[in-house]
């Protein structure tokens, strides 16, 4: 058994490789194998065309041993997986009776008749063996090409999963045991930069080779990455406890939960319902909360000339057990903005300022927002309110309560 | 010169591999080169692997007539391409001191010393030629392996879309001059399904061999589109005008501008400011207003317990001059909801059901943002306020003024 199998997608369609649609299964299918312990290499996206859909299947076949093909599987003209498969491999289509008799049951149960262009989803190439799909028309197939295993799917993310994860997984197991899994852990930070983040770990962490660290940029936040095989874990758990205390000051969440989700959590946890006034930041200060199914109380975008000190003091006093959060007056010149947190002792009132490197305006209303939502997890979590961030300067604190 | 270019974008990194990040350059990068009269054949995803980056290069320079790689070069160690390329073409990294200058010239603007980490970036493949990033230290090359135009391109969207736009573009037309470009029309509707409008499409209109007509939907919109070369134009325009007199009802865009930006800019060009109240859509009405800068002074997602006639009746007599816009008390269960416009003369007061097909709640309320949206667009170009749409129902109307 290769120690590194190559494992490729290919997904077909052009609304997929133009990008019209995201594609969803891969992102399904990425996680699901590598829960199994199967890692996804690459993926190979192309459009609706015979000729280039045979060459892309002779050649991807060679270079790797497993393909999962999905897409082009459904009645119409323009789903051509099957004759690539059957060309790609020198062989006919043939008619699969088997597959014609489960559509006529498939239409039966719903009382209607079979469209005569199903007919064509039951021709598969000759040395296709099938692969049932018990939500759907569209049979699904393995066959070897160039000893390259290959999984042809629906493009139907539904029909898509339960092939996958009933049937193809186990013949996947059955060819390629996994002996030892791959491992992951992330954790997330904010408020420092990459690069400055990868010169200490690089200056003060030994990396074992087997152990691949990853940096993911997505301002104001910069995920961190360890994987391995599961053999290496001691060495993992070693490395990855000197990564936390490396980055403690600036760790959000280990995980993959995310900001506003793990905040919607502390709240709904709490029990804490909250009110979220913001300026100039659209509202997405509290769309990511009520998304996340935050107890918000109501939010609002206040104008310009609006009075912030009434309204706060008004919902307030109609909601005096809501915490309620205010982040306005953001000056763009400036980078100043105020932050207001009222709790049910305290009111917390700061003016900060924005010093890192500037960006068009929808991105300094993330920053702005993650901001915001920071200060509550920090909260929450009775943590000092306002990080030490280098791109974030308090330049006055009022505290009242 | 080929008359079909292979052009395969290769987007490079774990995230994009894994689904993480959506590979928003992907879908920018087609759109942008088929407007130049290119169209991407193919796009191959794989992860932060140095081998298998060498193998890919070398695999796709085959096969390909142009390749756009895409991520990679930031200064961490998980940055590979440049080290990638250069064992691919069988050559050294070496220093380019133009870069080193550069980079140096772009800290020293943000008054700052250059991390050594950065170092990393100005060293490329000997046959490299610069690509020019003014936005960011990556450092843009091309290079050309087994005869195919490769060009090497920064992950961050606005740095990779400067290259694209302002240098690589005019180098392909260099090189590969186009004659007989693509070209494409676009509409969007609402208010009917996709098989519905493909019945009546195929069963009224002829559609010559040589032109396209794709569909797609992103719930409540369906995109028309027309698709040939640019010599096919007399009878696009046909298609186009008798495609248009077809759907002329659920019509609400020609082109590709997106409801809310059109509203916006309806908005401003009536210089008509604008208030909105929402209930359920926890800002999905307001929100791509704000991001499509329309002159909004202010607005509100509800609590459930808020008096709403109270608060619009307090907006109203503060800002005279607006338009309010106010979605409330849908209930799920039955798919009613309320909706209001105060114009400057008129107060409409609809009660509406949504009775199309039921999904879960995020999606739902996309549908009622659309629907108050374009409310404002018919309110704007002075049609009828509610659209005749199948899955939209006016069950109560109520206008003084």
């Amino acid at each position: 058994m290769k120690s590194n199998l190559n494992i490729e997608m290919l997904s077909t369609g052009d609304e997929v490789l133009y990008g019209q649609i995201t594609d969803t299964n891969a992102t399904w299918l990425s996680d699901y194998l590598f829960a199994q312990g199967y890692v996804i290499t690459s993926r190979y996206t192309q459009g609706d065309n015979l000729q280039q859909l045979i060459a892309t299947l002779q050649q991807r076949s060679q270079v790797n041993d497993i393909l999962i093909v999905n897409g082009g599987l459904g009645p119409t003209s323009d789903d051509l997986t099957a004759q690539a498969a059957a060309q790609a491999n020198h062989e006919s289509l043939v008619l699969f009776p088997q597959w014609v008799e489960k559509m006529q049951q498939y239409f039966a149960q719903r009382g209607k008749p079979m469209p005569s262009s199903n007919m064509k989803q039951a021709m598969l190439p000759s040395s296709a063996t099938i692969i049932d799909n018990p939500v759907g028309t569209a049979c699904g197939f393995h066959m070897i090409i160039n000893n390259c295993q290959i999984y042809f799917t629906p493009g139907v993310p539904s029909e898509f999963k339960q092939m996958v994860s009933q049937q193809i997984i186990a013949d996947l197991q059955s060819k390629f045991p996994i002996l030892d899994k791959p491992c992951c852990y992330r954790l997330t930070t904010m408020g420092r930069t990459e690069s400055d983040l990868a010169d200490e770990i690089e200056s003060t962490l030994t990396v074992p080779d087997d152990i691949t660290i990853g940096y993911r940029s997505a301002m104001p936040f910069i995920e961190l990455k360890l994987t391995a095989k599961q053999s290496q874990q001691p060495a993992m758990d070693k490395l990855w406890y000197e990564l936390n205390a490396l980055v403690k000051d600036n760790l959000i969440y280990v995980g993959t939960i995310g900001l506003a989700p793990l905040v919607s959590q502390l709240l709904r946890e709490h029990h804490q319902p909250i009110i979220i006034i913001e300026q100039q930041t659209a509202g997405l200060i509290a769309y990511p909360l009520y998304n996340n199914q935050a107890p918000i109380i109501c939010s609002q975008v206040l104008g310009i000339d609006q009075d912030i000190g009434q309204i706060v003091n008004q919902l307030k006093s109609t909601y005096p057990q809501a915490v309620i959060l205010a982040l306005h007056d953001y000056d763009i010149a400036s980078g100043r903005f105020k932050l207001q947190l009222l709790t049910a002792n305290h009111k917390y009132y700061y003016q900060l300022k924005y010093n890192g490197r500037r960006y068009h305006l929808a991105t300094e209303q993330t920053i702005l927002a993650a901001v915001a939502h920071d200060i509550l997890r920090r909260h929450l979590l009775r943590l000092p309110l306002i990080g030490q961030y280098t791109w974030l300067q308090t330049e006055q604190i009022d505290s009242v309560g």
